[in-house]
C-alpha cells in the first residue's frame, strides 16, 4: 500500500517539458503546448494538485477520445457591448477560459465592466489560474463554470447540482487574493486522497449511507453524497451559477451535461472589471492593505490556527515548490511518463 | 415568558399603512414614506420577518439618532460607461439601495452589464428585495452589501469580518430564482429568535465557549460567534466582497465600519445584466424551466425533505400572507404601535 502515497519530487521546469512533449506528441501547435503545459505544471506548483498533474492523464485521454478538439479556438456568437457570447468549440478548457478571461479584460478596459460568456467548452482545470491571470494584470475578476451533477440538492440523495466552482480575484502587492472555491465543502479529488491516507477530514464534507453528516471520506465516497457549502446555502448558490452559465452563455446545463456519458460541452462565465477607471483607485492598494492586516490580527482560536486570506497560502506553495520541486504521487509520474 | 412568542395577526395593508404615518411623523416625504413602508412590509410579508416589522423600531431609532439622513439622496460620484461609483449620503439603505438597483439596470440596458457601487450608504434590510426588483423587471442580478465586523475569520475567535449578503436573482415565471445568503450560516436574528424558543439549531451555527461547534444558539449568541457557511469557504468569500464593495464604490470596509459605534456608512455593489439583449433570449425561460423540474424530481431523503429553489417558498409565504395576514410576534407590534 505504502507505494501509492510514495511522494517524488520533480523540478517544475522539468515536468512542464515532460507535459509540453506529450501534448506536441499527441498533435497540439508549439504554442498551445506550451500554455497548457504550463497551466497544469502551475497548478501543481501552486499545490493545487488534483488539478494540476494528477489531472494530465485525464486531459490526454479526453483528446484522445476526441472529447477535446486540440487546435479548436473560441468563436463569438453575439455581442452587447459589455457582454459577449462565445462558443469554446470543444477546445482545450484551459485554453478557451485563457481567452475568455483575456477577452472580459478587453471589455473591461472598454466599458469599465465585461462579461464574456462562454458555451461549449471544456473543464478549464483550477479556477484560480484565471483569477490569477487576470488579477495579476491588474482587473477584478468573477467567474465560475458549471460542471457534471456531482452533488445533490439540499435534502436530496441523487446527485442534480454541479459543484460548480466559483473564482474570485483582487489585485493585491503586485500578486492577488484570489478565491476558488467550489461549492462542495471538499473535492472528490481530495477526498479520495484522504481515503487513501486513512485520515478523516477536518469538518464534515458530506452523507453516510444512513444519511447522517460524517467526516469518513470513504462514507461519502461511497455513497457520493458530498456536502454542499453551507447546508442549503450552497447548493442554491450551486443551481443559481449553473442557471447563470447556461443561460448568459447560451450553452448546457449541468442536466444537460450529465446526459452526456463524459463531462464536456461546460458553460462558463468570466466578469473583469477595470479598477484603473476608477477615480480613486491610487487609494485601493492601502485600503486593502489595511483590511488584510486588520484581518491578521484576528485572535487565533489556538496556536495551530492560522489566519490566511484566500489564495495566501498558494504563494508559500509556489516559491517552495520553485524553489525545492514539486512533490508528484510516484503512480502519478510513472502514468504520465507512459504517455 | 409565553408572552413574548405570543404572536397577533396583521394584514399587510394596516401595516403597511401604520409604517407609513410612522415615518410621516418622522418627517419622510409623502413618496419616501410610500416606498420604505412598503419595503419593510413586503420583507415581513414575504416571511423575513427579521428585516422587515422586526427591525422598523430600530430604523426609526437611527432616523431619530441622525444616522439616517431621511431626506438625502444618493449622488453619481464617477462614471466610466458600464461602471458607476455614487455616494449614498446616508440616506435610508431601503430608499438608496432601489435607486442603485435601478441605475443598474439602466447601466445593463445600455451596455449589457452594469455595475453601481454605492458609498456611504445604511443597512438595505432584506437583500432579496433587490434580487426581486430587478428579476422581475427581467434583469438579472447579482449584489451584496458589507456590514459591521460580526463574524470572526476562519480559526479565530473575534470578529473581524462582517456577514456580507450575496443577492443573485434570476428572471423566472413572471417571478424570480432569489438567493439572498448572508456569509454566516444563521444570523443572529434567527439564532436569538431559536433561543428564545428554546429550540436547537438544524445544523451547526457557531462555536461554544470551548471552541467547539455547536447548534445550541443560546451557547453561540453568548460568544458571538457564529460559523461562517461552508467554515473557511464563506469566511473567505466574505473577506472578498468587502473589499471589492468598499474598493469599487471607493467606501467604508467593513474595518472601518467597525470602528464607528452604530453600523452605517456601509458599501454595496449592484450587477444587473440585461439577458434581453442576448441572441436566443426567448428560449431561456424554457431552459430554466428544464433545470429547475429536473431539480425537482431529485430523490428526498425523508418524507419531510421538501426540495425547494431559492425564493420557492417566499412565494408559498407570500401568498398565504397576504391572504390571512403577516404574523407579528406581539411585542414587536407593541413596540411599533408606541413610535
Amino acid at each position: 500500500m505504502s507505494d501509492r502515497f510514495n511522494t517524488i519530487i520533480v523540478l517544475a521546469a522539468e515536468m512542464q517539458l515532460c507535459l509540453e512533449n506529450i501534448l506536441l506528441k499527441n498533435g497540439f501547435s508549439k504554442e498551445r503546448a506550451d500554455q497548457i503545459s504550463r497551466v497544469f505544471t502551475n497548478n501543481s506548483v501552486d499545490g493545487v494538485y488534483t488539478h494540476g498533474v494528477n489531472r494530465f492523464p485525464r486531459f490526454i485521454k479526453y483528446v484522445q477520445k476526441g472529447i477535446v478538439q486540440k487546435n479548436a479556438t473560441p468563436s463569438l456568437k453575439a455581442k452587447f457591448n459589455g457582454i459577449e457570447q462565445w462558443d469554446g468549440n470543444l477546445g482545450p478548457g484551459i485554453s478557451n477560459a485563457m481567452a475568455a478571461t483575456a477577452q472580459s479584460m478587453k471589455l473591461a478596459a472598454e466599458y469599465g465592466i465585461g462579461c464574456v460568456a462562454l458555451a461549449n467548452t471544456n473543464h478549464w482545470m483550477r479556477g484560480g489560474t484565471y483569477g490569477w491571470q487576470a488579477a495579476k494584470a491588474g482587473y477584478v475578476f468573477i467567474g465560475w463554470t458549471n460542471t457534471i451533477a456531482n452533488m445533490p440538492a439540499w435534502g436530496a440523495t441523487d446527485a442534480r447540482l454541479g459543484n460548480n466552482p466559483l473564482v474570485i480575484a483582487i489585485p493585491y502587492n503586485n500578486d492577488a487574493i484570489v478565491l476558488d472555491m467550489a461549492m462542495s465543502q471538499y473535492s472528490f479529488g481530495s477526498m479520495e486522497l484522504s481515503a487513501m491516507r486513512n485520515e478523516k477530514l477536518a469538518v464534515n464534507g458530506g452523507f453516510d449511507t444512513n444519511g447522517n453528516l460524517t467526516n469518513d471520506p470513504g462514507a461519502i465516497l461511497a455513497i457520493r453524497r458530498p456536502l454542499p457549502v453551507g447546508y442549503w446555502k450552497g447548493a442554491g448558490l450551486s443551481l443559481l451559477l449553473d442557471i447563470l452559465a447556461a443561460i448568459l452563455s447560451g450553452g448546457l446545463s449541468t442536466q444537460q451535461i450529465s446526459k452526456q456519458e463524459d463531462e464536456y460541452g461546460l458553460s462558463q462565465v468570466f466578469v473583469a472589471i477595470d479598477i484603473k477607471r476608477l477615480p480613486d483607485h491610487s487609494s485601493i492598494p492601502k485600503l486593502i492593505n489595511d483590511v488584510i492586516s486588520d484581518y491578521k490580527q484576528s485572535i487565533p482560536q489556538d496556536a495551530f490556527s492560522a489566519i490566511t486570506y484566500p489564495g495566501e497560502r498558494v504563494l508559500k506553495t509556489r516559491k517552495q515548490n520553485l524553489e525545492t520541486g514539486v512533490p508528484v504521487m510516484q503512480q502519478v509520474w510513472d502514468e504520465v511518463l507512459k504517455l
